[in-house]
């Protein structure tokens, strides 16, 4: 959730002061002078003008200061040696790629050393036999989805910034995206990791074969950790094969409830199709005031839906004959320029209400079943907050994204929408749900956190995190 | 691998004495005394004669003397209860299902407590919109997938003992199985726990969500974890729809090398087979010897193929294109009667083995491509320590069981078949595999995993241990 200047308590790091510019002293002196010992020319950025474009990511909320150093690590050894040296003087350290994180995972605030993995950017190896890839951190998710379309195969997760972020910050913080409903979110893609701990030491998790059971899941631990546990420094990742066909339906409903029912209709049809988008009747109307369509006239909510693979055709019929149930209209296509047409209204339903005032992105899911519910308690506590809520979801998935559109002339976040985004939380744990679907913690949904695990597991977390690193330099203050 | 009277260092808690039969005292007295103070009547079984039976799984190894006492729960405070005391106490405490593991994990020797889980066998709920059960941990998880069947939908893993194996043992070792090629293994199956710590206290993990990033990701860790970080006592799994429909190939091929190749065209033309077995010459011999069949003159060997859903004809057509290449001959078949009598040699294989003397099974995996690698070194390894080892191999996944047959009369495990077994996980680890593609390390692999692990990650999972059970009385000598 964006968050300028405003939200829940700060990391634990900011006692330092954001003033100190050519001057260090103490512990930052001993700090930069190790690195500028160990590391090689070109690897540091100091000074405030230099570090502030790390000091954010795109969360919308600010620590506090800029960060003491950047380094721009092109080889794991690098990542060990600023660990090394920022685990003996207890300094935080705070671990990036592209910055494009929703949670405040990627803030990172006064005194505190940014480790920059966007140089490490090569695919090391792509084995078209084996369908997997070896890769840097820094990878470009969609550059790695590109370079294996040229051997028929792709990487499945696609959250909405790939073309933007990178495979590293997408295993950090275990991002889902449009495939998922079929194709699972990140974890299901990555076989291993290489993985600096705190202390510097590197460790191997993993492995490179499709299956094994040797000893604990490290790398499903570390995937969604978000920074504190270890700084990923390599991946093998699975690639899939992209389907032989895929058929683009969009099909008008005259409520969003009736929407969610004909995707329930769908999955009680056994049907598993590889996309399935639910836009509600304010973000229709919102994407018709920016673009001059006229989608809400149509319905109060579109279902985009897709289906792959062999037997996309047969299974695209069976869904538009479902859907035709309860639909005002279904369109069908299988040609990509019309299936792109017909994804215009998803595609700019972000930057449509991005015109209407400053958004805050929030990604509960529930159970599938409980899409319909969710809505209408989304839509009840807008209206007892009196704020403007806009919700498109991932409907297989039964992940929603709730988007507060606040007036665009607020400096920080009015109370009313701090108590809405509470009370989203809240109705997504008592419909079984979860705070977060794929975006993360971070820092902004930390105070919500306990609710959701109890105490003893949000204990055994916090045991687990110091066995992992016993200083806590790692990315303090989030996902925890 | 089953170990009759021999194998690697025995469970640390081996020194109480094996003979106190009735006479219980100091920390065995008090134990029992708080036990029967606060479990119902008839859940505990006490005296080496019941016990006894608690003692060892399938392994085929055998702890030093009988557990002190079994636990037979019935609800997770049973297991509460005994953990809390046992914690307490700092006594052993060893959960086990229905003991049908491979590795040894089940294994309890003098002294220790057993947490027996098959009462607790129900299926709590079973939501066919959701395609989510809530399953108690005993449930036999052939019963599971019965029971999804009645509403289209099954549990997608199937380990070979799935009608005599629990769902909550098959998540503690991470089973997989001949679907996982295109399921997965259970981990991708399960998406939240129950599961109560070594000092007794209840966590639940996960969601019952099919998607979810809040906290770390302890449903995966916990999964495969072999009963050494917590005892689970209830899961929420994923259901699938039962494929539409499901074609049936056998191939016979010159050699085991000629069908490794010919599934690697299968994976290089992106079938995505929902089985593979590959069974070698020797294996093929064995089973004609049992069962008076004539498969190996068909062949040296055999490739059993399944494709499924919507689109399972189609695939098999192209998967019998592909095979042609390379088969002496290729069969096919859409009928279930049909199919089971192809799949006869593949069911009869390991019976027909143990006709021949006791077996001990390996279980590596090694990368796709290097499945013909595998079973040269294999073959290799067996002229050299004049061991006989028969191989088959769930060959999309590059997972291989390497059989050893030693002489039936012989008690313990000859030296030779020891360092051929040695050798075979070295040629994995060569070969850039692992130990162990789905039966676990147990107690049998342990003096290899190291090699596999590296110092590093061997000690950060140790740690990682003591952050879970500080004491370590959670089936310890396991897993690590």
């Amino acid at each position: 959730m964006p968050l300028p200047q405003a939200g829940p308590p700060a990391a634990q790091y900011t006692s330092a002061s954001a003033r100190q510019v050519t001057e260090y002293t103490g512990t930052s002196a001993r700090l930069l002078s190790a690195l500028r010992r160990e590391l090689p020319e070109g690897a540091l950025s100091t000074g405030p003008e230099a570090t502030a474009p790390y000091a954010a990511d795109r969360s919308g909320s600010r620590p506090d200061g800029t960060p003491l150093v950047v380094v721009h690590a092109t080889r794991a050894e690098h990542v060990q040696t600023a660990l090394r040296h920022a685990h003996a003087l207890r300094v935080p350290v705070v671990p990036r790629g592209a910055g494009t994180g929703l949670s405040g995972a990627a803030n990172a605030g006064a005194g505190s050393v940014v480790v920059d993995l966007s140089r490490m950017n090569r695919i090391l190896q792509l084995n078209p036999e084996e369908q997997t890839a070896v890769v840097e951190p820094g990878v470009i998710t969609a550059e790695l989805d590109r370079a294996a379309g040229e051997f028929g195969l792709r990487y499945a997760p696609d959250p909405a910034s790939a073309a933007i972020s990178t495979v590293g910050g997408n295993i950090a913080t275990n991002a889902g995206g449009l495939r998922c409903a079929k194709y699972g979110v990140t974890r299901d893609a990555v076989l291993g990791l290489d993985a600096v701990l705190a202390d510097g030491t590197l460790v191997r998790t993993g492995r490179r074969t499709v299956k094994g059971v040797t000893g604990y899941d490290l790398t499903a631990l570390l995937t969604g950790s978000e920074g504190t546990l270890g700084v990923i420094t390599g991946a093998t990742v699975r690639l899939r094969p992209v389907p032989e066909s895929t058929v683009t339906v969009a099909a008008y409903f005259d409520s969003f409830s009736a929407g969610a029912e004909a995707v329930s209709a769908l999955t009680a049809a056994r049907l598993e199709p590889s996309m399935a988008e639910l836009l509600d009747g304010p973000v229709l109307a919102a994407v018709d005031e920016a673009q001059g369509t006229d989608l809400r006239a149509r319905g109060g909510a579109l279902l985009l839906l897709q289906c792959d693979g062999r037997s996309a055709a047969a299974e695209a019929a069976l869904a538009v004959q479902l859907l035709g149930e309860h639909a005002e209209s279904v369109e069908t296509t299988a040609d990509p320029v019309e299936a792109d047409r017909l994804l215009t209204a998803r595609r700019l339903a972000l930057p449509s209400l991005e015109r209407l005032g400053r958004v805050l992105i929030e990604d509960i899911a529930v159970p599938r079943t409980q899409l319909a519910a969710a809505v209408r308690e989304i839509t009840a506590i807008a209206e007892r907050h009196d704020v403007r809520i806009f919700t498109f979801a991932h409907a297989a998935d039964g992940n929603l994204h709730p988007i507060l559109v606040l007036a665009p002339d607020l400096s920080g976040v009015p109370e009313a929408a701090w108590r809405a985004a509470g009370d989203i939380f809240t109705a997504a744990l008592r419909l079984g749900g979860t705070l977060t679907g794929e975006h993360g913690v971070g820092t902004l949904k930390r105070q919500w956190l306990g609710d959701e695990l109890g105490p003893e597991q949000h204990a055994l977390q916090r045991r687990l995190k110091a066995a992992f690193d016993p200083h806590g330099v790692l990315n303090p203050g989030k996902a925890l």
